[in-house]
């Protein structure tokens, strides 16, 4: 007997096939002489129908233990279904429980649980309907991510978690260290004694892995990083996590243009891929989580992003007729509202908005000419805001490093970094993506906890 | 003009295309009357010949500035080579310089290096041939990985790295921490007080993602993990890293041969897609790296792999004409030598063992009816020793719980895991494959620090 999907029977099963599958009771029903179990095996959202019949052997007791969360393996014969809502069902020939699930005690039971309740049981969680299809769609969020840059001759480039570098989020860093916290050993002058640590220095977590991938960019051409990165930022927010994943292209031979071009083809694939692979999944949200998480995902497929400059930007926001909490005036950075303001209310789109004020951006982005700006960019998706942040990179060794100096760090302490100029410098950008925002963004899911499996936050890392 | 990446060129660029590449000087030679530069592009081994004529403009000064690693563009058409080693090669009529890099201090002049050497340029080596070359087939063992679990259904899962369990690899954890180590606060006892952390408790950098692997299978039936894991074991060899990367699946309803005929079928589906992708790579590696990478990539590819029980193995061993360092008796585990033994003297293939004493394997590993063995299994390919180490997961509550006090845990500390057998349990296995070993096996570097991009060991967390 060949063991098969439920996805796959649902949607390509046909009648008379002799079938085995394995998965877990999601709901019981129980008439006269006969039972239907709905079973799931995370492979789709819907499940399948299985029709025991009283005559099979130990019905009686078999029945008993068929509760929901119950694991069982059914033998059967596919029939076509009588009943509403499905095309098909299997008709039980012997059924195997493995395992039970008390309906005392087992907690996911029939009702509807709120997402802060499924929090507190995030082993459990994916069992629902809602978190199957988060992390289904996460997956083909994933995998669409890979293909994308793979098809394009990018190389996945794995750049390191911990890192002797602090120079980009100073104050945000999770310390790593080998030291035992109790007895943390001192110089003579009472400091760490950080020789004795692990690396020999202080280490952190990474916040992001683009300079690296920088590095990588100048071997390779294009490369993309796809890792966990780590702030240490005491947000407790439904927009924070202090752990999460993120995605970093970086292209040599590249400039500003051409990274917009490919954040936005980039956007475009991974949205056409979830809606080809997930539908099922996606209709659920739609239907259930957020009405327009659909209309979305047409729009971002289907519509140029509009692309404007940061100074434009500013001038349509002086002229909103909206009362903003935060005044708008060049020079200031954009607050959620003006990035709400411009993608929900004024263009309706994602907007990438390009050439920031070199005083609020990174010392890495490309100074233009006008001594003012950076070509920095930012793509804003209505209801999640930045999604991608992107820049051409500073190629001129001189102008870096007397950015580097004016942002108040130590040249020497990139001395690689500045090598990438010295020897072979280039023209390139790259932009990142972070990766819980686009599954917040393709699902409409609100709290940004609830589409990663295992979400890491201030006073919490359970499981 | 259209930009064309060097290896597509190399591949199928006919005469008379009219072509753009961009990228870095490998080498120049300079003739009467013109010159020949390697441009490569890391797309490929394999650079492309440009022939630049003296009559193009500024000839002189632009041939003064391309010395080995300067970045230029050029332009031109495809002409058959007249020289050896090539097909085809580039008749410049532009070329710009992009940036150069002064022959009296670019570190990577055309002699061989060191490995030794090229690691303390970390951010330079991805340019020479063998680490190009290295990294273009990790990230082909990375694309293999994702294509054969997706095509199979498998979800990729985001297991978190930062964790609160310690009950895996106790004296190897980093401490990962928000508190100034300068200033660590103290209970009135004089402890840590980890109410004032981040976390509000002891985290740590994860060592395996395993259990939560187990969460998410129980809901999804086949998933893996693809990410870092952390080692803070003080090892200065060439097989340990203090972060590497692993690749963890984890099948519901699957025992320990379905787990064995897994991680074949996956290891053959690796060597096979490296070897079509990369196959110029694959040639570099046999001829300049390890004269038996083919051969390996063959045999593993095209041979059963041998299976047998550590019962079985320990017979041989003592059976065995070979002097061990290490007495080989039951019960004791495999050491490096005698997993070499089986792998290549006597089997000359890669060995599973499986059905190892319970005593020294990990208690979550499924207890046998003999009591004294688990289902647990490793994979020992030649050179490498043990590449993947799997097992059939102990589903059974009570006997999981004995387990874990035998071991001297707390059952409370792992009520979650707990859960997962208590409710729907099933049978299910799995395995952890270390990526940068399996990079090593591919390729033959001897040394895993080069087969990483920013090794991480003990004094070194450089770049």
């Amino acid at each position: 007997m060949v063991k098969r999907r439920i996805a796959e029977i649902l949607r390509s099963g046909q009648p008379d096939e002799s079938i085995l599958i394995q998965g877990w009771v999601r709901t019981k029903r129980e008439l006269k002489g006969f039972a239907f179990i709905e079973v799931n095996d995370g492979s789709s959202l819907a499940s399948l129908q299985v029709v025991m019949n009283q005559n099979l052997p130990d019905y009686e007791a078999i029945i008993k233990k068929l509760n929901t969360g119950a694991s069982l393996e059914v033998t059967g014969v596919l029939v076509p279904s009588q009943g509403k809502g499905q095309r098909i069902e299997l008709k039980a020939e012997m059924v195997e429980v493995y395992g039970e699930a008390d309906p005392e005690t087992y907690p996911l039971q029939k009702k509807r649980h709120s997402y802060e309740f499924l929090r507190t049981i995030g082993h459990l969680r994916s069992r629902t309907n809602s978190f199957g299809a988060v992390f289904r769609v996460r997956n083909a969020c994933a995998a669409a991510i890979h293909q994308f840059f793979q098809e394009r001759g990018f190389l996945w480039v794995h750049t390191p978690i911990i890192t002797a570098s602090d120079c980009e989020g100073a104050g945000e860093l999770f310390n790593v260290t080998g030291l035992n916290l109790k007895d943390i050993p001192r110089t003579e002058n009472n400091a760490v004694d950080y020789a004795q640590d692990f690396f020999g220095r202080p280490t952190y977590l990474t916040v992001s892995g683009q300079l690296e991938a920088e590095v990588m960019a100048m071997a390779f051409s294009n490369v993309y990083t796809f890792g966990p990165t780590f702030r240490a930022e005491n947000s407790n927010t439904s927009r924070h996590l202090a752990e999460f994943w993120m995605v970093e292209p970086e292209m040599a031979f590249c400039d500003l243009d051409g990274d917009m071009d490919l954040a936005e083809a980039f956007l475009k694939h991974v949205f056409k891929y979830v809606l080809e692979t997930c539908p099922e999944d996606m209709e659920f949200f739609n239907q259930r989580i957020d009405d327009t998480v659909l209309a979305t995902a047409d729009n971002i497929i289907n519509n140029e992003f509009q692309r404007l400059t940061y100074t434009e930007a500013i001038s349509l926001l002086e002229k909103a007729d909206v009362k903003f909490e935060y005044p708008v005036s060049w020079g200031l950075d954009l607050q959620s509202e003006h990035e709400r303001y411009l993608a929900e209310q004024l263009f309706k789109k994602p907007v990438i908005v390009s050439d920031y004020p070199a005083k609020i951006k990174a010392f890495y982005m490309r100074l233009s000419d006008d001594e003012k700006t950076v070509r920095a960019m930012d793509i804003l998706a209505p209801k999640i805001g930045e999604i991608i942040g992107g820049s051409q990179r500073e190629e001129r060794l001189d102008v870096l490093e007397k950015r580097i100096i004016a942002q108040g760090m130590q040249p020497e302490d990139l001395w690689w970094y500045l090598d990438l100029r010295r020897y072979g410098t280039v023209p390139h950008a790259g932009f990142g993506l972070g990766f819980e925002r686009l599954v917040q963004f393709m699902t409409g899911m609100a709290n940004i906890r609830d589409v990663i499996p295992f979400p890491r936050t201030p006073q919490s890392a359970d499981f």
